[in-house]
């Protein structure tokens, strides 16, 4: 009998959330032998005791990167803050390594919008042209052959999930599209920040950055390949008292005499064969614990009043299907395994 | 020394939470004595063993309504299910008394509208032109004659508030305003159903009714008076994990070429010699907090990408401005007090 | 190549939360064949109707227990309320079919404690005899060979494995030990109850059932198999505002002389070959979150400044470890799987 | 007419917890004229542009401690981390202000124990001689006297009024007391520390510092003014997912033959003139949020299985009865007002 395929994986920052996402989720995965976990601070401190709940399950500790021996990996994950996957790549890619990152350095192809965004000049511009947007249900064949992998932001894969049917058919007004977003706080990251201390989260609502935000750019440039028409839009994020969870609330103006069952069909007919995204009877509410720890994404359609404007609702885990385990689903298409290995975890409710 | 006015109160239905609420801002306000708190269920229990935050504050005990002589009050308050006030209005208003219904029975002027949404017949349609909506910065002066109230519901004292000011000096596009909305769990009252359980809301965030929610037709019914545009309007209300707070976000088109200090000053004027109405600098983004168990209504202003769509934000606490509070304010306009007496709670932050 | 043996699973009361649990693990245990699951009210509803979070998971119906045929299945839990279980179990076992019932009519040898604290008579008295309580790592040889199980209380399980290993070494005055728990809401069951609303038990802790509970009862019986000296418990489970988890403070006067290396060491070694046991490092705290939606149970010793009392800290998931976790953990052992199967859950943390 | 008495008030260090509830409860209190309030960070920072709950409520600005003038005022509260007050207080002692430290520099006598448990030298050994332990309960004459107030830790307050009348009465074993107790996320403060972020503590429950804490010599302290037996106590801090609230379970050992009625009324009598402390009938429950933002504290006792353990429940709301509540409390009673003046808030409940 042959051996199964197994993965050598280095994780790089593996202290935050989207890091102990990503430990959870790959210590279970058949194929996948983790490697390294680096981080500069943590030095020789065994993974498990950060994280208690790895106890037993990840043996590792983490390495400074220098001792990491990153190079010797299949794939490297990046869990850092922006900046730091570009300045890695070069060197893993020539090593032969492939790269995913869940931050943001390779999510836009437009380096002028990278900067104004991110306040960092890009440092491998040329290596963005070949850096694949990570959205599985968007851009699976891309994906299968990329070395590098740009993993989308939490919030613009529940926009262009929600959107996608809609643009591709041509049936809304492209230009005024409103996505009024709710995030639970885990998406702030595991940053000591006054902001996201419990006693200011907790029993407590806000808008934020409403003026603009840094996923705008990020969901139109991908939009924008859905359709010829211009796109506008409008996304406002809020914060929900709640660890994890995210639930997009979409507005389109129809631009087509439309029924609801063509409306529902079109979004039936797109994920049909997705395993991680679940279309809702028409007039859903879906709640956003019905993912919780889960990569599923799922979607229901409402038309208030009979009126001409759609309301699209997607929730998701902003952890798993928001990043961690659509970085895992990546990699399950870039190294021929079944998409879904190690991903068909039930979702916990309550 | 003239004895200052003290004004016999009653509550009708003082077990849910807007009954309880009432009974805190009434327990400290200086001109009210209450004579009566009715319940059928907990008819003899002193109000307090229900309630043990009112132990030494309220020496009442629930009694039927039959013992609770309303008709000796000066005001009575229905915090109780729809349907029950106007059944004992007509009887109140004969003896003198005046009443302010925290339901909805006389909010509608439409009764064919009323029984759609409530699926009750209304039993005073003849009171109901005489019945005053209680929101007292756009109605301030028929409240100070008003025989009944109507106090408005949560959601549309923020939709009305946020939208006023642009709709009377119309410079958008009434047929398309969309609210997205968002309240705290005890905006669901206080009954006993499993969707509203600690284990099934907490951790956890959904829209609801989006394809049709009571205080829409409220809601258009009082905007309608403030332009002669037809005013079309998308609310949809989600349920946040927390007990207290209200955040509506309004999204309206422009329809003038109007520059960002406008808009700031069409709202600051609008609510300049309001108490109760805090307008934030532009671009804030209030919390959901920073009104919790006060009477205040935070607004801020939005213009993303200085775009054509205005973003309006309004924060309230859902019991008390959304509530409880405002049915005060409607009182002590009622009674000739001063309209802020007993309501000058300092929000409770953290 | 052999098939390998898959288990004919009933569920009796699938719509509690000990219910959905076990669906969550049984539905991706490799063993498992869900062939029922029983609903009095929801006849003909799939079961994913209900929750959303079985979606695509699970395509089952809740029947009726006249049409679900569980004298075919291997196994019938009972995720019901006290007294279904004993009512059902003898035409089961006569049929060949083993039980498991996840609430208390086979925990207590003692009828008559169990009349007193349960308010019920006891149906099958004689088959109470043959009930094995479901603790593997106390009661292993007995569970493998039963036909019947009564699975422990969530409360119970942290008491026994916190003061076991002090209670056989006997360096403990078993007269006057003390737990103080807390529990997470879920533990209160999915039953629509005022007391247990968001905004009752959210942003609020309590202590309930000080002077008597039923778990008192069930634990001393244990208890008192562990060791020949009268054994006292004063068992305070309080309520805190998390969906799960529970948290034990387990207080133990020391009668003999005895260091810290040696308390860690009976821990350890009483432990040692656990799967679903994890003794921390003396000192340390554990978080209920490093168990959440895993079966783990996490304990740690204390003793504060060095006096003569231990202080016990047990953490786990009371809906896992604590319930339907266990369930299966002892499911596995009577089918002569190994223990661990469909039980490795990395716990979900954050 | 004679003018009413106004205290002028200075407060360092508002920009914490303990301090913006100083300004909340200060803001209405009739007595009060805030003259300052300091921080190092926001100088020339209005107050309500940190706190958007202050606003229209409080109009002054942070100003650096050089420019605030605070030997003007005639008192000033500390709202600052330990060693601030006790460096600051012999200047505002010379110039005739008073003193409320809300930190610990002025609770503990022994400046051993000071230096042990707080890590810094003491600076003003001598003015500890005449530092007042401010619990007015236990303490209330002393008080009215007092130049310089040591403000009680929260988990203190609760320990000593649960105590108090037990050792008063010598009916316990003083040598084994145990404090189970357990504290909302504010305790912890305003500061930007990862294991306070909504994502740690939210949906979690653990115990810290078991093996010891520096409120176990404040306590330690105080108790044995009550009693002269030898007093050992067991005190375990336990963080709870909610903002404010502490609710102590205390294990006391009867060490006389005492019936249920006599215990009650020993509390009852204790407590019968204190407008802050109320005593539940005996087997009651007292809730957290029953005492929620209000400046009480509540008392209930059991007797389990009418055994040999008395048990003391208590709460209150840490950053009020905890904290800044009673601090006001203090300061009516030093400058002779009604002890309840500007503290009559009706818990906010839900």
């Amino acid at each position: 009998m042959q051996g199964k395929m197994m993965i050598k994986v280095g994780i790089v920052g593996g202290t935050g959330y989207t890091g102990v996402e990503l430990l959870r989720l790959l210590a279970t995965h058949p194929n996948v032998q983790l490697e390294a976990v680096t981080s500069r601070k943590e030095d020789g401190m065994p993974v498990a005791d950060m994280y208690p709940s790895l106890r037993g399950r990840v043996s590792l500790a983490f390495s400074v990167p220098e001792k990491a021996r990153l190079t010797d990996c299949d794939v490297v994950f990046f869990a850092t803050p922006h900046g730091v996957a570009m300045a890695q790549t070069p060197e893993l890619l020539e090593a032969g390594v492939k790269v995913i990152d869940l931050a943001a350095d390779f999510r836009l192809q437009d380096t002028a919008v990278f900067e104004k965004w991110y306040k960092l000049a890009h440092s491998c511009p040329e290596l963005l042209k070949e850096a694949v947007y990570g959205l599985p249900e968007l851009n699976r064949e891309a994906i299968k052959g990329a070395r590098i992998i740009g993993n989308p932001g939490c919030y613009p894969t529940t926009m262009q999930l929600g959107l996608a049917p809609l643009l591709k058919a041509d049936v809304v007004d492209a230009s005024h599209l409103i996505a009024d977003c709710k995030s639970g706080v885990s998406g702030a990251g595991r940053k000591a920040e006054v902001a996201m201390l419990f006693s200011e989260a907790s029993d407590n609502f806000k808008a934020y950055g409403v003026s603009g935000h840094r996923h705008s750019p990020e969901t139109l440039e991908q939009l924008g390949k859905l359709t010829d028409k211009k796109v506008g839009l409008l996304f406002t994020p809020h914060l929900v008292p709640m660890i994890r969870g995210m639930h997009s609330t979409i507005y389109a103006r129809l631009t087509k005499d439309i029924d609801n069952a063509t409306l529902q069909t079109l979004f039936e007919d797109a994920y049909k064969n997705e395993p991680f995204v679940d279309v809702m009877p028409f007039g859903s509410h879906p709640e956003t614990r019905s993912t919780r720890s889960s990569n599923m994404l799922r979607i229901a359609l409402h038309r208030p009043n009979d009126g001409d404007t759609v309301v699209v609702l997607v929730v998701q885990d902003n952890l798993v299907k928001g990043s961690a385990g659509q970085a895992v689903q990546c990699m399950n298409l870039m190294f021929g395994l079944e998409e879904t290995t190690g991903l068909m975890h039930v979702p916990v409710l309550p």
